[in-house]
């Protein structure tokens, strides 16, 4: 055991993670990310693998410019191809050539998947594993070894899978990583074969590369670590082909926070995990994990009135870690079961100065309005703007700043091929004024929402700099799918901030319109833009 | 180790998982869930907390007419209220007449929660454990102990931690919970924490209950059970509070597949896991999770196509435990990196009578669609209804049952309170007769939805049995929101089997009408009713 030392992170996300099912990154994406993870302290970042594809190319061609002065790019790669010379070998001039400064090559440990899959005998799988090696080290500063299937291979015939090892030693391997393709190992399992192996190679960085497929990646990675590993390969969010790779956003926190094993993340860069993995979410198009641990919106959330104060008098006594450790904050939930200790600690956060106690009737009336929209299928755990323009109505802190007098949407399409036409119009009451607008759009929701931006921008200049970020429908009944009601949710941001709004209704159309107007009317609050004297909520 | 010996299964879905943010069970999906896990072969079915809510009463109340043959049902409660006379408890007499075969009581075992949260002295705290845990054990066969806070009150006091449990064992507890309430607990000292107390009380099963908010809660359950601990605690797709419990649909075959530990689900009901968690996840009205470890949509997925073959040839090789034996299947993804042998592979699968080679010109027809189509917007993966109908076009063996001549929508609202009007008109041709038909909606995608079954039922009365059971609008590019592409995906079912399509568009009811098209053609070809002769597609 080797407690004291640093551990090594190494970062999968823009090749194992690009395998995800549905994933698909540009390459303005990929040089995003891969800046991101060098702000943010990650070692090793793997960027793809040169001569695979096109994109990767590019990728390569693009990163040369990189700027990262504690961060490394790797390239990923295989050991050559059986019966070339090594290095007349297409693949690892590639990885010479690309302008990594390490490479990382996969070869095979499992003895039937030499003989099998790649049809060579056991022997020159070991010449190759140790030439591959040893050619990349002439030309590259750093040369890490996959070992694929390793601890299956283990299994079956541990001395083969360590004669691989000692191959890619042979070759000048300065990392050796075992992997555990297929994500079938128990964390004990894992522990046992990464001890005897780093007490077989004490002189070389043992590394694990865990898939999850049994739900245990990150277990495994931290068994590794404790068995004496010393890099760790992940993806954020553990996005990466079938079940995902180990989550460094799970790993990095339970090594520096609970195992107090250090890495080059410093408690300032892990303050910026969760905007980290949200970020990656965003270049993903992927929606958030809500229960994601540690920087998920709901990893923190208390749900219950009860416990809420206790919770806030003492939150180590109910939480695992400090949330502001890894950017995350505690969240009091609001749910069916809201009772009023909830609603008024939530009432005292937003408006501290106002005084509020317990007993004021603004709590009451909240409570009361929550389960009346709740049971009527809104849930305001993902629309927080919603939430406190409810509240603020409910303490006489809110007046309306326009009202809706009509909207009228109109959609046609002529034939198969015909691309439709959409066109909303909107008439809005501001003050004393009637603002009547028409808009033609992408479709009926864009429509919308340019007609009712067009009434209003007169009044409120600084909605133009408002946009829609994303915008999501979810039926609320799997048994009447079309006429059921519909929640959408809706993500504004102006820049500076991010809010979500909701709305509900049997109507698509609807519920997108009230979720506008709530997005719209928060963006005035939040710039404190004053309501017309004639309109009172 | 006892590792010769069953582990018991507590499902706690429907009371811990019950507290998920987002998720609320009627009393109807609680019975179907109950009698789902009674089949399934789960031993303890864990209901709720009578006397907690009004929801909870009723539910026990009707499940009092269970014929569950091998599982018990259990309530759940607490230790008495400090300062009463046990027998005179509301709490504990709830759970006495509640009509369960055993109750779990939690109590405090971390010293500073007596202290601080209860505010009662340690004494006082021990003898309410044992006191309600003998009260109890009157009035039920059997009673379990939660020990609350186990693993940071054995790290903080483990004598008082054990003191709890010794109490508990006094009043005659059956099964002693170690519970990680937090979720803070790590594998390694799960495992040496829970060998500890196996050791001490080896006559009592020890049970483990642990939380998912450091990723390790399988792995938790896992390292319990192999120190020793015979009852495992979790939920169906791992639900619950904050980052949810331990996950049952991983735990159970990893303990059966890889530990070979036996349990009362045998092998037969083991194939039904992957039904019985997307059970819960439309009983909990939640997206399935397609990356779920053993059961997941992605699972057994496998992208890229130079593996392909070797994986159909030698799965073992590739896959860590056999998909069939958990109810799972392996899935050939298509994906931009799509090649020709993976194309080729689903054709034959499609129509294997068709003896297609990979020089088909159907082939590359259908790569050269795919990526077309991929690089508009389009993701076959959750569709793959549209994606046959997409083969079975390339490969000249789909006509169209009808073409859309016209639709047009119309909605309209008039002021904050009035209920929209949707209006949609839909005109198809059928053969060589048009059909035009109105209809008024709940909304304009329902519009839309009932005018073009209209306009088609007379053609084809099997339509009349299909039913929309989802849809779920995805925005492609979160730069540009309600301008930018949507992609909608449609789920079907007509009572026996479901589909998926997907359509793409800007505009949303474009998109809902091309999901449409091919979810009513896909229940036409499966149905193999005969297209009319003079359409050609």
């Amino acid at each position: 055991m080797k407690a004291s030392q640093q551990v090594e992170l190494f970062d999968t996300t823009l090749r194992d993670g690009a395998q995800t099912a549905g994933i698909s990154f540009s390459i303005e994406d990929k040089m995003r990310i891969a800046n991101r993870l060098a702000d943010f302290g990650i070692d090793w970042i793997e960027g793809g693998w040169p001569g695979a594809s096109p994109k990767d190319d590019l990728f390569f061609e693009q990163v040369r410019h990189r700027q990262w002065p504690n961060s490394s790019l790797v390239a990923f790669g295989s050991t050559a191809r059986p019966g070339h010379a090594v290095e007349k070998d297409r693949g690892l001039n590639n990885l010479a050539e690309s302008g990594a400064d390490a490479a990382c090559i996969f070869g095979k440990s499992w003895d039937i998947h030499v003989t099998k899959a790649l049809g060579i005998t056991l022997d020159e799988n070991l010449e190759l594993v140790s030439g591959s090696v040893a050619y990349l080290k002439q030309n590259l500063g750093t040369v890490m070894f996959d070992a694929e299937h390793f601890f299956d291979g283990y299994q079956a015939n541990p001395d083969y899978a360590l004669q691989v090892l000692q191959a890619a030693a042979n070759g000048g391997a300065d990392v050796l990583v075992l992997c555990d393709t297929n994500g079938g190992s128990i964390p004990s399992r894992v522990f046992d074969v990464v001890r005897e192996v780093v007490a077989r190679f004490p002189d070389i960085i043992i590394g694990i590369h865990a898939h999850n497929d049994s739900e245990l990646a990150v277990s495994n990675s931290v068994a590794a670590v404790q068995a004496g590993a010393r890099q760790v390969q992940g993806t954020i969010n553990g996005i990466g082909e079938r079940c995902g790779n180990a989550n460094l956003v799970s790993v990095i926190p339970i090594l520096k926070l609970k195992l107090k094993i250090d890495c080059d993340v410093s408690g300032d860069e892990l303050k910026q995990l969760s905007s980290l993995s949200s970020f990656v979410n965003e270049m993903a198009n992927r929606l958030p994990w809500k229960h994601q641990p540690f920087i998920g919106q709901n990893a923190f959330a208390h749900k219950g009135g009860i416990h809420v104060s206790a919770i806030r008098k003492q939150s180590s006594l109910y939480e695992h870690v400090d949330p502001a450790l890894v950017g995350n904050e505690q969240r009091i939930l609001v749910s069916d079961q809201a009772g009023r200790s909830n609603i008024l600690s939530k009432m005292q956060l937003l408006e501290p100065e106002a005084g509020l106690a317990a007993d004021d009737p603004g709590v009451a009336e909240a409570v009361k309005r929550i389960k009346e929209l709740e049971s009527a299928g809104y849930a305001f755990e993902g629309a927080d703007a919603s939430f406190q323009l409810l509240l603020r109505r409910a303490m006489g802190r809110f007046k309306r700043h326009f009202e809706l007098v009509r909207f009228r949407v109109y959609d046609e399409k002529r034939g198969h091929d015909d691309k439709p036409e959409a066109e909303a119009t909107v008439q809005v009451r501001v003050g004393g004024k009637l603002k009547h607008s028409a808009a033609l759009g992408n479709g009926p929701v864009n429509a919308m929402d340019k007609a009712l931006r067009a009434a209003l921008v007169d009044a409120y200049p600084n909605l133009s700099s408002m946009q829609l970020s994303d915008f999501k429908v979810r039926v609320l009944s799997t048994r009447q799918a079309t006429e059921a009601m519909v929640r959408v949710l809706i993500e504004s941001s102006d820049g500076h901030r991010k809010w979500s709004t909701v709305g509900v209704s049997t109507d698509v159309l609807e519920a997108t319109y009230r979720a506008l107007n709530d997005a719209i009317e928060y963006k005035l609050v939040i710039d404190q833009v004053p309501p017309p004297d004639e309109l009172l909520d």
